[in-house]
């Protein structure tokens, strides 16, 4: 392993994160709010930034580092992140603020915080701005800001671009992640400009659009976003949720007018007719609960996109609705977005290709001679490709309740343990019980914030770039 | 598809299974109960089965056949059995008894009765003799009963025999079969033996022995075996549940002296690996309860025990116990026993294939040019048999998600759904919350209880052999 290059790469994203945290510095002075905890983070983070990027280094990297890279990248951004949250006294524990970084850089959106209203702007502009740097993956932006890097960066894509499969929007890696940044930034400018055309305050509308973009789900109030109870603000968040958890080569195509490839993608089709389905059958579960079939709707869809988005922003508690709709939205924070989306989850091509498999395997049995190639946008998809979802699929569920037997430790219901530890490995943020949408993070045990901030990092990365990190075979020296 | 060759096979198994009926109409004479139940049955399904195994048929039986045979049986065999408790008149619905039926072949052990000790003594013999039919596989049965099917009948093994990898015990497959018989019906007489000389009447001996053969979990008592208060009884049952969820080659390799095969079962050493370290963590968790970790060991061992064979015997109401202990029971549940064993689950050779293929994944990333063979007994796992292993282990997972869904129509707890629907996939019978172990399957609506049987038999037959019947193109005509 070459050590000095990882830290080196690290070390520079370092001195980036540092300078995004003159932003919430700069939002602090406007509210007339204390400068000191992002003033300390700046100067501790820059400084350990610098010292890192100036390791002399050989030039050697391959897919090994490429992994340890990212893993390393994501722990350490992490616990940077936390320190204005620790020098701002709000937080009880180092613990929480490490939880509640990571839970905005892996766009999570879990709170170990019981009243959100109370922290000063600056500190939720920084929890919200996280998300929006955590969403298009530091890495993306280690490409634009590091272009010293050159060839050797397409190791780190392998590792961190979500999905099973990585298609290349065009040849040119660089060209690729200026036109990925280009669609992010311009998707995040128009929802800023819909929400303040609707009327919302611009300091919100860029807090919830950082939380969008990242598809997170921080919100400034209590209540998230039925804070508001405007159907209008609610419609114009649902809408961008989807725009950011579909898979960004569509946008592409778009561009290049190559509209019978948009149509021809399975995963696109799938996800949709999920969204659809499932709304209607929330909307059907819950109408009892409100005011017609139209209001029903609102919550419904609102929830339905917010939790397969992996968002987890909320309009209401839905712990109360009944029990067939809560279960279906745990089923949807399992399945997450689109790959190539800032959303998490399992992801709706890998849920497509394991459906596709089983399909194949009764095939086979029908007709043991026939070879059956499973296919996705109507390309057959290598062996390889597949072994890796399947591994993926049943790593996911086994890490999810490995989780969740560490966490029920602390001895609170089934369902909150479960559904703690599901929520935080597909990144979504609300679980049920306890950690429903009024509910927090704040009532675990140390051990269970450690748990289920790795649980984040570990679904966020798609396992193997934190599995290599904890091998012992990555520590050894080449 | 040669339907006429399905069906007659299926007559001849119908007609065993009226034989098998005799043993109950027995004990219902020896105790003065009304014979009826099963003379009505017998007669009913002897006659069926007579018809449908005079069906002129020809002769090619392939996978397809097999696979589709072996999923009719199973089906066919739980709707005859349900004919006795259909006319004891006990039960409130016929989708109750079929059930109760299904519950007892799978060898899940799952009841919808809320009292048991009402119901007369033949019905309960046939109850748990469901589980010691079930258990050995309706297949092995017929192996021996039907030996006119000659070779025909190795790919009704293939689709039968649980476990990821068959390997054979001996080249001729009838005689495997005898010896399999063999070691089945010797430590069941050995397990009634036990019980008698340590003080429990014949009649419970037997039906306790019936339900640990099969790993099933029916008992005559409402309190399962909790309600003899009897350390020797749980010692002696605990020790035969562990011999009947180990593989049972190895009971071949110790007749054959080959103690050192033995040693080599990787799957071996990783259950009982598990045992013991589950046993530990659970009495240390639950040893504030008791009266001293001496008192602790005693019901966490057995309970362990229990869950992990897929048994579901029960000595204390283990949902009163710390949440720590609940939840590792029921990853016990989703594991389950050693392949070729009368254990459910997912079974521990296909959990450490799945991690010494994540193993594997971890070590491709850090030296990418190297080639590693998966092992399993030292002996190297094809990719074939491994992709069938992580398609298993991801559809096993989905399919309970989703009953867990389909059941939450009933509105009853996450916990009570999520756990009623993996402990009927994995054939164990307790779960969580209202289906724990003083609780039953009484108040679910009959769509759940279908959805339930269903998963019952799912989870018997690994999955393929159901998926096969609700396969369109299985049913159509070659």
């Amino acid at each position: 392993m070459n050590f000095r290059l990882v830290f080196k790469i690290c070390g520079r994203l370092l001195m980036v994160e540092a300078a995004a945290m003159l932003l919430p510095l700069l939002v602090a002075l406007l509210y007339g709010e204390s400068p000191r905890p992002f003033l300390y983070s700046i100067v501790i983070i820059a400084a350990v930034g610098f010292i890192l990027s100036q390791l002399p280094s050989e030039n050697h990297f391959f897919i090994r580092e490429g992994f340890f890279t990212v893993g390393m990248i994501w722990v350490l951004m992490g616990l940077a992140g936390s320190l204005p949250f620790f020098y701002s006294g709000y937080f009880t524990s180092f613990i929480d603020c490490v939880f509640e970084s990571f839970s905005g850089f892996t766009t999570t959106g879990a709170t170990i915080l019981t009243d959100v209203e109370v922290l000063p702007r600056g500190i939720l502009f920084w929890r919200s701005l996280t998300h929006w740097i955590g969403g298009i993956g530091v890495l993306a932006l280690s490409l634009a800001l590091l272009p010293s890097l050159g060839a050797r960066s397409q190791y780190l894509t392998r590792a961190e671009t979500p999905g099973p499969v990585v298609s290349k929007l065009t040849p040119k890696q660089s060209r690729s992640s200026i036109i990925l940044y280009a669609i992010y930034c311009t998707l995040t400018l128009l929802e800023i400009i819909a929400l303040l055309i609707a009327g919302m305050p611009l300091y919100d509308a860029v807090l919830h659009t950082f939380s969008t973009a990242g598809t997170g789900g921080f919100s400034s109030m209590n209540l998230s976003i039925g804070a508001y109870g405007n159907p209008v603000f609610e419609m114009i968040i649902a809408v961008f949720i989807l725009l950011f958890s579909i898979n960004f080569s569509i946008y592409y195509l778009l561009i290049c007018r190559r509209f019978r490839e948009i149509w021809k993608s399975d995963e696109l089709r799938f996800f949709l007719t999920v969204v659809v389905l499932a709304t209607v059958a929330v909307s059907l579960n819950i109408r009892h609960l409100y005011d017609g079939l139209g209001e029903a709707f609102r919550y419904g869809f609102f929830q339905v996109v917010s939790i397969i988005s992996t968002t987890g922003f909320c309009t209401d508690n839905f712990v109360l609705w009944p029990e067939f709709s809560q279960m279906l939205l745990v089923l949807l924070m399992l399945c997450g977005a689109c790959a190539g989306s800032t959303g998490g989850g399992m992801k709706c091509s890998r849920i497509l290709l394991l459906l596709r498999c089983i399909r194949r395997d009764i095939h086979q049995v029908l007709h043991p001679r026939s070879v059956v190639v499973v296919k996705l946008d109507g390309k057959g998809v290598d062996e390889d490709t597949l072994r890796s979802v399947l591994i993926f699929s049943s790593s996911y569920l086994l890490i999810t309740l490995i989780a969740a037997l560490l966490i029920s430790l602390d001895n609170f219901s089934f369902t909150t343990s479960f559904t703690a530890a599901l929520t935080c490995v597909s990144n979504t943020g609300p679980g049920l019980a306890l950690v429903g949408p009024h509910g927090n993070f704040h009532a675990f045990s140390s051990l269970s914030k450690v748990v289920l901030s790795l649980c984040m990092v570990i679904g966020r990365l798609e396992i193997l770039p934190i599995l290599v990190l904890f091998s012992r075979n990555a520590w050894k020296r080449a």
